[in-house]
């Protein structure tokens, strides 16, 4: 079966986010009225797996072993069967 | 009102995801089965605006200006109104 794994890596509160600071500074300058800006990188990974929670564990480890730092990032997994 | 704004950008289809190769690479070297990764972007932004169409015309514009790349990217856009 193949799966689609959704995996959204953010910061955890009180990292610093430079990127969304310096794109909430553009866009003040750009004459918006913006508070803060975070921003968050969002992975799609088509997978093979036998069932919908082994692509849950498998992402999990993924997510542990390379897409997220645990120090600083916290991550939510989504999975969805793929047609 | 004070809304955040979600935004979603991601590459438009045919167009080449280095990022998102290199993890799907990487991934497959930790011995996953790996078909496809695509790598997008989300930018939570706090914004000030009189009403919820205000709030997303502001977002659509911003998005034009500075966060998609009307040639490469696609986005999406949500609002929700802050507490």
């Amino acid at each position: 079966m193949k799966y689609f794994a959704r995996v959204e890596v953010k910061l955890k509160p009180g990292h610093s986010d430079p990127e969304g600071e310096t794109t909430g500074s553009l866009l003040r300058e750009l004459g918006y009225k913006i508070e803060e800006v975070c921003v968050s990188k969002v992975y799609t990974i088509l997978l093979e797996a036998q069932t919908h929670s082994e692509a849950r564990n498998k992402t999990e480890e993924m997510c542990k072993r390379l897409l997220a730092n645990p120090t600083k990032d916290n991550y939510a997994i989504f999975i969805e069967e793929a047609q």
